[in-house]
């Protein structure tokens, strides 16, 4: 027998991808001998059987129907019948879309992600190049000032210095490790951000807290002393004005650090915390096993107590009321919120926020901290809404960084790294798709340096640094990775220092100083060169993307817009790769981005471990 | 049988004390019925038995003899027969001197000290008044400079902050904290120092090491960056000189750091360490059992190697040469040096360094650390010749802190510690007792005030404070040993802050910061009166001392010179004390040096914790 149906092929699935609430679909599935053919879809537990009928091509059975007028995921599967025997088909395995296959009973469904068509992402969003700063290690400003560092903190007067966890004998942290970075500090390397084509910084968390990282927030109103004053954020906020720079501050509300206004555990704060008074004003915010001591927290973490997002109060607090925190900072001058562990927040939590961020400023952004294909997210046993078109503008793009470093590491083929990101482009609306925040770095992870140079795993984590041979061939592989990242369809993200050759494994290696003075010059070379590619070139910021079979090694994929198309080619591999008679371009004459030169197409020579971007002369 | 010889009379044994070589003493022993009796003299373990002949005083023998020539201890105790039976008599089981008593076998012997009488100690010393200065801890000067801490140095931005050791997984400190004093900031404190009628510094270790302590030294030859330059150094000297202030610094010789110019373990000096080849200059100046990982080290602390003090490479390097250390050091200005674990120093290393400053200034004064009756001093089963008269002026006297400390918190009686403290009388060169360094505090005990409030040894150490009724009863007692030790003879030396209210346990908690700003003023005050009144009369500088009977709470003794006598009176009780026909002085007017008023002397009132300082109109 032979079946086919594949989601990303527009004869078998019409139109592509996720749809506007009660958009018309027709679905089609290629079978021979068959005697009846149905269509099931399943959509908030309800399951509708269609019978397709056969089409005007031979063997091709198909279907047009309404998809539901709300939002969530239509999950479909075709069942027939083939002379005596009963079967069914659906995705493979791995739940990825595209190609699917035959199943005896119930098989894996088909995916079509509903949204709300509320508006589209802002332009200066889309059009961006982002960068991540840590504040605490991205420059110490003419402003640093001793006096403004709290008790028993430490300070690590070299720059240059290893972070460090100075734990007590519980293994928790006592003594937070600084470096001095400030809010000036910032200000001052805002033309340094701009020669990066930076236009948009995403901070990670600046409010007064008592950690290093800030996730612990203290009080949702005022900055950090260590980073400055509300002075120092105005500043900020005008400069990167002038310079065209968009802020996205982190939003940190799932829980609030245990040394905060609100908790208040050690009494370092005026008025009454949770932890202090079952009467105090933000005890409801909390939940308490037992009282004081044993309360929700995140991820068991005691010096960050969760918070109950559901509490009118709460949301009140930081959203709704007329002084929230969400309206005090946008009128500040902030165009948009990451949202910390968006899968901890409740849907109503986002929906309400994101209402007030669109009140506030209707061309602001919303993003999530989401590891996974965020169109299908199940949180506590339930599906998550981010892209219904009430919430997240876009995510964090884990899977973009995993796919590629792995593509690049060589541990996975270009099919699958095409497959994985296809999946990913037929179930996120075309304006989340378009919004990912495409990261190679972030706090979260070790440093890209230091995977692609294939560090030891087993060294000592904080002094560990690659040798020549490992750097260089780091280096090579960043400079393809970044570049594949500067041509992919959503924002490139650039974690501070990862341009600059920082290295370092996992937290708190991951967040070492940036290293001014020293940097990989040659690499801040590069990342000049792609983002001004990508800037210059609005086909990498609204083009469509189509990726090309090829071999292992080579990773092809085709922006394209009303004007451009462009030919993206990453080899990984130290052998060059000869491109023969490419079905499509073999023709055509190419025009190299990187050299500005013309580039022979037939064939197309991508040498070891490089790249050619290719405007194509259609 | 009643037998007497009491070395602290000098009916008994004349002169007292310590003596000159080649001096004639005359010894009695007190004895009814006794057909014979003999004095049994053992020096250098060459044994001498004189017999002695009764005197004029009825039971009364005596002899009188030349003790050697040479420097050491004589050693004596008596034999004799009474009827059919021999006796002997020596001092009581713990050799402290005074009384003896009679026993079957050899005795316990009495000791006397034989020393050259090469120059008296210097007047600025003798009359001085201390302050013993860890460096990082004093003041952060206004030419605080991040840019010069080396790598992996931590800061405490807050002053206030608690010093904390970061120890790795196998206990070793990785992170050296620090607070950021330097020597300009000394320098901006002089006029502070000058109010406490300061005239000597005593300077922890100053020289470029790792550690906070710097214990470890580095290079002998540079200020530690942290500290300042040498710029900074030599204006110390010149506003010290202005103010009449001396200055001793620490000298570290019995072992270097391992991350020295010398041994240069991690390669961070130029040049070639002992560690790093055996073909180093250096190699000689340290013992390796096995080359280049196994070497002896001081307390088994591989952080700091054990030098040969006997290398003639070394002792050039340290005294020797025309442009030694202690050379250097001295022509850069300072007074004095304090010898760190002198007893680990082989006694020509000691007399060779101290010959070479007396070269350089015969001035000047060598102290050293001792924590025990260093006239009898046995350390790697040699008898200690510290006193001889070639080498230390004073030692640290730590057996005067832990008497007093005791006396005043009720675990010994007065009598005890006068016992004590006559032992140390008699056995010390009158220069030399008269030249202790009496310490109540040091970087190497727990801060007085922690122990005077009975601080609970249970507790975290790091965080605890006295309450406030503790810190009360620590003041009161810490006021009276303070003016004991500003009466007592001896050069009195403050630690610094213990005058302002520093508490801490042990190490690294005594090292705390001075207080700037947040200083006991009460207590600070009460220096200013009692360094007065001990500058103010020479009585106190270079009186006889004598001790008098009394009950367990009171301790009382007299100072006298030509023209002065004062009784010091120190009632560590909660109950005041009227003491009655003085022997001596009931008939006498008195004035209070603490009021300026007289003072009734019949009886002495000396009130709960208190004290009176009685200057007799005789």
């Amino acid at each position: 027998m032979n079946f086919i149906h594949n989601s990303w092929d527009l004869k078998y699935r019409d139109p592509f991808g996720a749809l506007p609430i009660g958009s018309l679909v027709t679905l089609r599935i290629y079978g021979q001998n068959l005697s009846s053919v149905q269509l099931r879809t399943l959509f908030n537990e309800n399951e509708i059987f269609y019978s397709m009928s056969p089409s005007t091509s031979l063997y091709m059975w198909e279907v047009t129907f309404k998809i539901p007028d709300s939002t969530g995921i239509l999950w479909y599967d075709f069942k027939f019948e083939t002379g005596d025997d009963t079967f069914t088909y659906g995705t493979k395995g791995n739940r990825i879309g595209g190609d699917g296959q035959i199943y005896k009973d119930i098989p894996p469904s088909y995916q079509i992600t509903i949204y709300e068509s509320k508006r589209t992402t802002p332009e200066w969003y889309k059009q961006g190049i982002m960068y991540q700063i840590f504040p605490d290690r991205f420059n110490r400003g003419s402003d640093f000032n001793l006096d403004c560092f709290p008790k028993t903190t430490i300070l690590h007067p070299q720059w240059s210095d290893s972070p460090h966890y100075y734990k007590n004998n519980t293994d928790n942290i006592e003594y937070w490790d600084f470096f001095g970075g400030t809010l000036a500090g910032i200000t001052e390397k805002l033309d340094y951000l701009k020669s990066l084509n930076v236009s948009i910084i995403y901070l990670n968390p600046i409010f007064k807290s008592k950690s290093n990282h800030r996730y612990d927030t203290g009080d949702y109103m005022s900055i950090e002393p260590i980073l400055g004053n509300m002075e120092n954020f105005e500043t900020l906020m005008e400069e990167c004005k002038k310079r065209n720079i968009f802020v996205i501050l982190d939003g940190v509300f799932s829980h609030t650090g245990d040394d905060s206004i609100y908790f208040n555990r050690y009494g370092h704060y005026p008025g009454l915390g949770a932890y202090q008074s079952t009467e105090s004003p933000y005890y409801d915010w909390y939940s308490f096993t037992h009282f004081p001591n044993d309360y929700t927290c995140w991820w068991g973490i005691d010096a960050m107590p969760d918070t109950n997002e559901l509490n009118p109060d709460f949301q009140s607090f930081i959203f709704k009321n007329h002084d929230s925190v969400i309206r005090h900072w946008m009128r500040a001058g902030v165009s948009g919120w990451r949202l910390d562990v968006a899968d901890e927040l409740p849907d109503p939590f986002i929906e309400g926020l994101k209402t007030v961020m669109l009140e506030e400023n209707s061309g602001s952004v919303l993003i999530g901290e989401v590891w996974e294909d965020a169109s299908r997210k199940v949180a506590y046993n339930q599906l998550r809404t981010y892209f219904s078109g009430f919430e997240l503008d876009a995510v964090m793009n884990y899977p973009f960084r995993e796919t590629f470093i792995s593509f690049v590491m060589g541990t996975i083929s270009a099919r699958i790294a095409t497959l994985t990101m296809m999946s990913l482009y037929e179930n996120y609306p075309r304006e989340q798709f378009m919004g990912n925040m495409n990261l190679i770095g972030s706090h979260d992870r070790c440093r890209v340096l230091t995977i692609l140079g294939e560090a030891d795993e087993h060294s000592n984590h904080e002094r560990y640094r690659l040798n020549k041979d490992q750097y260089h061939l780091a280096q090579k592989r960043l400079k393809l990775l970044s570049l594949l990242q500067m041509t992919f369809p959503g924002v490139p993200c650039i974690y501070y220092g990862d341009e600059a050759g920082v290295q370092g494994f996992e937290d708190p290696y991951n967040r070492g100083t940036y290293p001014w003075g020293k940097e990989d010059e040659e690499l801040i070379g590069w990342y000049k060169i792609i983002t001004e590619i990508r800037a210059n070139n609005t086909v990498f910021q609204d083009g469509s993307w189509k990726p090309y079979e090829s071999s292992d090694d080579l990773f092809v994929f085709e922006r394209r817009n009303e004007d451009t198309c462009c030919l993206c080619l990453f080899n990984r591999s130290l052998k060059a790769v000869h491109l023969f008679q490419h079905q499509t371009f073999s023709e055509c004459e190419g025009i190299s981005l990187l050299t500005g030169k013309p580039t022979p197409m037939n064939p197309v020579v991508i040498e070891p471990l490089s790249y050619q971007i290719i405007s194509i002369n259609l």
